[in-house]
């Protein structure tokens, strides 16, 4: 692609970068930009670079916060007993969308993957048992991923957590099953096969 | 969507602006920001921001640039005497793309479009009546789209420039015809009809 200003074609490229976004795309976003007031374009790009200067990961949970600790963990309302195991902050924003649990995260940056190269050490999991061995934590709640991976890391964790010395913590795992609007037809067998081991009273159901 | 960080929620606010670009879309992006180095963020911000508070445009043709006058303008190897005159910066790269032409440009900023209150004042019509008055310009090339506003515009400018005394411009448009891999019988009736009105001599198909 040719540009008559190296002004468009430096902002061009550096938004090509990203992923999903490419030259065409990049472009269409510089010439909307190059519509806009110069004051407007400024706030955008001060927001960004704010954002990755100043943002930090809290020290009990490893979400990303504004604070030291995050406005969950600091959250007087929250329940501290109660941990969700999350792989990442986009898990923590998903559930926390759902308005319906009440309890505090712990983000693993990751899961166990030998085929990437990632290994217990290189995830949030010393800090976890850290948390099970000095707070009074009754229930470890695993929303990982339901593939080999994800498999791989609840039981890893599992083993870890109940090592710990003292009141055996409660571990549990979010349901596996058929999804609300989902057709029975076109389930996948295992998905089929569990949410019937794992069925529910009416009154759960009835509940939702 | 719930975030637990104002810095996080703002920056995507600022990425959902941009046209066609969501929330979740935007989200996306700025997690794969929050992923990167922070000199490489600091630098994507810069670029846009520095794009914005420099760029200019040429005060001859109104193309974007990074100097007074557009590189295309201050180039020797172009041929000063025939100007493209487009709707905007767009078809300028569009046009450059294709490396075959040789002369300059004018984007107008627009074309004329009553419905949507853009009349001949609004554009960058009475720089070009100037251009052709005090330059020497042999031909003014139409480039500009085959759709009721663009016929409009063309024909208002045909009858500023053929007023304009002195040695009258040669005013040409692009032609419109089946486009290279396009098939026939999915051509609109207007296009097939223009293209066997306006049919060329073979020489000029062998030359491409």
């Amino acid at each position: 692609m040719i540009f008559s200003s190296a002004l468009i074609e430096t902002a061009v490229n550096e938004f090509a970068r990203m992923p999903g976004i490419g030259k065409k795309t990049a472009l269409r976003l510089v010439l909307h930009l190059l519509k806009q007031e110069p004051a407007q374009v400024q706030q955008f790009s001060e927001a960004i670079a704010r954002m990755r200067q100043q943002i930090r990961f809290c020290k009990l949970c490893h979400n990303v916060s504004d604070e030291e600790i995050c406005s969950i963990c600091a959250s007087h309302s929250r329940n501290k007993t109660l941990v969700c195991v999350v792989e990442n902050i986009r898990d923590v924003m998903a559930i926390e969308n759902t308005q319906q649990y009440n309890g505090v995260y712990h983000v693993l940056g990751g899961i166990i993957s030998p085929i990437d190269g990632i290994g217990p050490d290189q995830l949030n999991i010393h800090s976890l048992v850290e948390r099970v061995q000095q707070q009074e934590i009754s229930e470890v709640i695993m929303a990982l991923s339901p593939t080999i991976e994800g498999d791989t890391t609840i039981y890893y964790l599992s083993k870890k957590l109940q090592g710990v010395p003292g009141n055996p913590v409660k571990i549990t795992t979010i349901a596996r099953g058929i999804a609300f609007g989902g057709e029975l037809e076109y389930a996948d067998e295992m998905t089929l096969a569990r949410s019937i081991t794992n069925r529910l009273p009416l009154e759960n159901y009835m509940q939702k």
